[in-house]
């Protein structure tokens, strides 16, 4: 796979892990599953080195996260982080990439990837990666969607059609976030996939599909391309980049171009949206708890308590639990939440607080 | 009140309160109720003083403690620390106590205080502390009983019985922790009190009851009482202290003494036995919560927060609270503590547990 070049999309800025996750360090670069000492996108980019080595994976980031970022992935070349001045969603970004690797590897095939999953079947996870590479290889853009196991209303569904290639249907419908009662619809049919935002194409054909269903992007990345080839691409970046329309890859490409695959996969893939999610994915003792080493645990079931304090000690701090339930409990060095694992999705309204205090600084 | 002196009862090592109490830092020396910033003990020092000035304040403490009890007492001359080498309950404690006192003031009327109770209506209790004072004058050994509010089962009660002075009333039983159903008829009755370890005698009165009741206890009291007039005290105790008998006040003098006599109390007391009683008597918000300030609160009801860590921090740490009920937190600097409030009182097994550890640094 000699042309293939990840883009591993870290541009997140999630709040949904506070106190952990902060602006300038966002879910991303936690270890919010899998690893315990292993930061989302590392695993991320760990999983595929297989197939595709350190030297031809790029990142897709803020400025503001870069050096973050790089903190994160020792292999990776500063050369290869694609920092986006300002976030102008994912078609932009992904053009971008995708040209810039162009420049180097004509035949480039690349393959997008958001940093911050978590997939507990990476064997079977790099079969279907391959599996999207042939088809891309072929000319089609290609997805990677999620064999379903729960009506899920977060997710977008994708309707699978007839075989095109090699493990590779034909995408017939992007269907958007639906309603309860239609996700259990779309699940029994079992003909739907979820979309997880992975994407797989030749550098060639995604400029083409750009071209013609997004002319003003395409025309903006081209003058960033000729700049960047005559070496002045920082000037030109700061220029245009924020004139570029703001729209998703989904929206602006995948939904409007003819030849869409889609290969199905089904390998433990989650997107770690809560710390309800980290408790499920966290070895736990006979009660259910996920605690720190040394945690006196009294009539305690199921509870969540991670410590992510760096302040120096003479002793780790000891907790002490005794007869309460399906908590989250997470503390940094400023900031303590305390919350029921099923409100986690809740933590939101935390940075919202913060946020309307001026306490910029906490999130 | 000339002759009036009190002898603060200060040896306590409860585990009540961990992981803000501990081995070193007792109950009585930390800001449990009342004021957020006076200890237990300086609370009871102050509302005594314009009946008992610092100069009659005595308090009675283990070795290990005297340091950090001064330190709580910066106008009690470290001349009036009374130092037990060992704890021998309360008929040594306060034998040796009121013969040092009575040495250099044979007239003296000691005022026996627990040192780590809460006091709401100060005037209340002075007010009974007179009427008290005056009884023992007469010679009683007075008591102040608390006017039962409800059927507590973790006290012990006293039978009121005829007067036997002004607002003074001669005792004619004392009564164990009852079980539930008694304590329910003993509150129905109206004629019984609690007793909050309140004592108050003359010196003299004092030593006549114990050398008739405790000889054992009176022979070694004199032996270090002879040593103290000879300047030699210390030396006598560390050999004496340690044999004398371990009994308590209550068994060893007020059950068997002729007479003894008890002033109603009805003063706010509380004897503040648990973190439920800090949050009692804490000042709330709307939703019930006690909480450091700048707290995000949503959806949290009747909670108690304190955060005792000491540690140097650029801004005081955020602590936010989402949808949780019911429950204390305590952080200090080496630990954190979580448990419904109603479980308050299991805390001493997180004590345990850790003492079994070996983690003698934590309790």
């Amino acid at each position: 796979m000699l042309h293939v070049h990840a883009v591993i999309l870290a541009g997140g800025s999630g709040t949904r892990f506070w106190p952990a996750s902060r602006r300038h360090t966002p879910k991303q670069l936690l270890p919010l599953a899998g690893r315990p000492d292993e930061p989302l996108i590392a695993a991320t980019v760990r999983r595929i080195e297989p197939l595709v080595p350190l030297d031809r994976v790029w990142i897709s980031t803020g400025t503001s996260l870069v050096d973050a970022t790089l903190a994160a992935l020792p292999g990776v070349s500063p050369a290869h982080v694609i920092a986006e001045p300002v976030a102008r969603n994912t078609a932009p970004c992904i053009g971008w990439a995708s040209a810039t690797i162009a420049r180097s590897d004509p035949e480039a095939i690349v393959a997008v990837l958001p940093a911050d999953h978590f997939i507990g079947d990476e064997r079977a996870f790099r079969a279907a990666l391959s599996t999207a590479v042939r088809a891309a290889e072929q000319g089609w853009i290609t997805t990677i969607g999620i064999v379903p196991t729960r009506p899920e209303t977060g997710y977008g569904y994708i309707e699978v059609g007839e075989p095109v290639a090699e493990g590779a249907r034909k995408v017939t419908r992007f269907i958007e976030k639906p309603t309860r009662e239609r996700a259990e619809a779309l699940l029994a049919a079992g003909t739907y996939l979820w979309n997880g935002g992975m994407f797989f194409f030749r550098a060639s054909v995604m400029k083409s599909a750009i071209t013609e269903h997004l002319p003003a992007l395409a025309a903006g990345l081209d003058r960033i391309d000729e700049a960047a080839a005559g070496g002045d691409e920082a000037r030109v970046l700061g220029e245009v980049f924020p004139t570029l329309p703001s729209i998703s890859i989904d929206h602006g490409v995948m939904e409007k171009a003819k030849r869409i695959a889609v290969v199905p996969g089904d390998f433990g893939w989650n997107d770690v949206g809560s710390w309800q999610v980290t408790w499920e994915m966290s070895e736990k003792d006979a009660a259910g708890n996920s605690l720190p080493a040394g945690t006196v645990a009294v009539d305690a079931r199921d509870n969540l308590v991670r410590d992510l304090t760096t302040s120096a000690r003479k002793a780790p701090k000891r907790w002490a639990l005794v007869g309460v339930s399906d908590l989250v409990i997470v503390e940094t060095d400023d900031a303590i939440l305390v919350v029921p694992r099923e409100r986690a999705q809740d933590v939101r309204v935390v940075v919202d607080a913060l946020a309307k205090r001026g306490e910029t600084g906490r999130i």
